[in-house]
């Protein structure tokens, strides 16, 4: 039997998942990411836990390893500077690889993701997808005739760094103003809310329970996010047109009163061509990375 | 010798020629686009066209066509509505192959013409593009590994009805408010210089001219569209993250000061993994749709 590893480098735990080569996870676990070094432990401490557990599970077939990484990630691999673990620019394949002696691809995590929900998830059965994450930031990343278009700086799907308002005055932690993120991610849907009136603990799900509850005020926050949201998204497909929309993250736990929503102001914004473009919630969690990390790995080592 | 036909469809006129397998034109020609009687006249005009020049020329071995049309077209060549042709939904290899005898390409013109730069003109060298057309609308293509990225329904690369003001009260071609087209196009920039309280019959070149002899009101008028053009080719850059733009159309004859420009903005605006993104201008002119219908053919129907 052969098996594939995918992944998932995240600020504070990397996520570790064996899978067969049909795609089927067998073992999932974590451990922390140790920042301290400039990141240094990082790449030798996922190699240590991937070896042991090719040697208590008895693994000996293993096609590959495939990593997904918070930064810019280019095609073949390179990431340039992962601000929260300290990474400057580093060759992923070549030193994980040289840790573990297996191949190894590498991607952005938002991008890797979006493979996972192609493969596996909310994307299941179309060629071409766009997957919009809104969490903590807003990612997203793009999926053509199967394959991740990293981009020539790997900052193609870096879609929460659009520009929505150009008269922002408050800066977004990329450093630019007016940043979709600032408006259509969870914290950014929770400084809307406190702009528009609402008190200071909130978090992004009371504002959701309330709206369901019938609070017009917190109704009125989101139809700004859903207007925003569905005009941004319309802008990315202008772009890239894609058969499918997936939306993943913490926010889309809000289901389908949020795809109403985008959905609504989309139709209003899309160039007629691509007014049919379908839209579906993500499916796989906080799974989508390793799923879409194995599968980067499969199509680059594994023979079909 | 083998040969390859380029095809670039306008609404008045057709544009072709045939070139060598390597890439070398040979005779150009136009005809008139009747679009009479539901555009039924305009394939068997082109074929009748071309079966002339191979008679005339004595060519034998013909390898294919390549054809730029005025719509959205998919990967398969479909073409879903050309308004300007008074076309519906139409197989333009199935119906241009059967007149032919040949294989046939099809591809949205402007996509084509994003694929005669990348070949010959402004994006030589690089791996992945982006053409902005700044002409009487604005239009874009995308180039990714070489070859044209469609879409699922041809939109790809719309990036003229991107929405960039969505407080706009005028209309858009398109039925939308607040494209880009409405701004940054030859008509855009003279129906801005008019809200800015310039005369009636002003062209673009005027304003052009005005502001680089020292017109301070010509010169507030382009830094606006600067700051538009340098914004939304931003934003394109954050869904699609090329190694080159290439500025195309009519308005890039303004050359370097309207590089100069886009770029001061741009670099505000861009997201700092892809701050590297090189920009030139576009060096085909009315050619790079022959071009790159060329170059759509030979990559599907040469050998190599």
């Amino acid at each position: 039997m052969q098996y594939c590893f995918g992944v998932d480098l995240g600020g504070t735990t990397v996520k570790l998942a064996c899978f067969t080569a049909d795609g089927t996870l067998i073992r999932k676990w974590e451990i922390p990411t140790v920042v301290t070094d400039g990141g240094s432990h990082i790449l030798p401490d996922i190699a240590a836990s991937l070896k042991d557990y090719c040697r208590s599970a008895g693994l000996t077939e293993v096609l590959g390893i495939g990593i997904g990484v918070p930064g810019p990630v280019t095609g073949q691999g390179i990431v340039n500077r992962c601000v929260n673990l300290g990474w400057g620019v580093l060759d992923i394949p070549k030193e994980l690889g040289a840790l573990t002696g297996l191949p190894v691809a590498a991607g952005n995590d938002a991008d890797v993701a979006a493979l996972g929900e192609y493969w596996k998830g909310g994307g299941q059965g179309s060629d071409s997808m766009v997957l919009v994450t809104l969490g903590t930031g807003v990612g997203g990343g793009i999926i053509h005739g199967g394959q991740i278009i990293h981009g020539a700086h790997g900052a193609s799907g870096e879609i929460g760094h659009m520009v929505l308002n150009r008269h922002e005055t408050e800066r977004c932690g990329c450093g630019k103003y007016g940043c979709v993120e600032q408006y259509c991610s969870a914290t950014g849907i929770v400084r809307m809310a406190k702009k528009m009136g609402f008190a200071e603990n909130l978090t992004c799900k009371d504002i959701f329970d309330k709206a369901a509850a019938g609070s017009a005020k917190a109704q009125a926050v989101l139809e700004q996010v859903y207007a925003y949201l569905g005009e941004f998204i319309a802008n990315v497909c202008c772009v890239f047109d894609p058969e499918m929309v997936v939306i993943g993250g913490g926010v889309s736990k809000a289901g389908q009163p949020l795809l109403d929503g985008i959905q609504r102001y989309f139709s209003q914004y899309i160039f007629h061509a691509a007014a049919d473009i379908r839209f579906s919630l993500a499916q796989l969690g906080n799974d989508a990375g390793v799923y879409g990390a194995c599968k980067l790995a499969l199509s680059r080592f594994s023979e079909k």
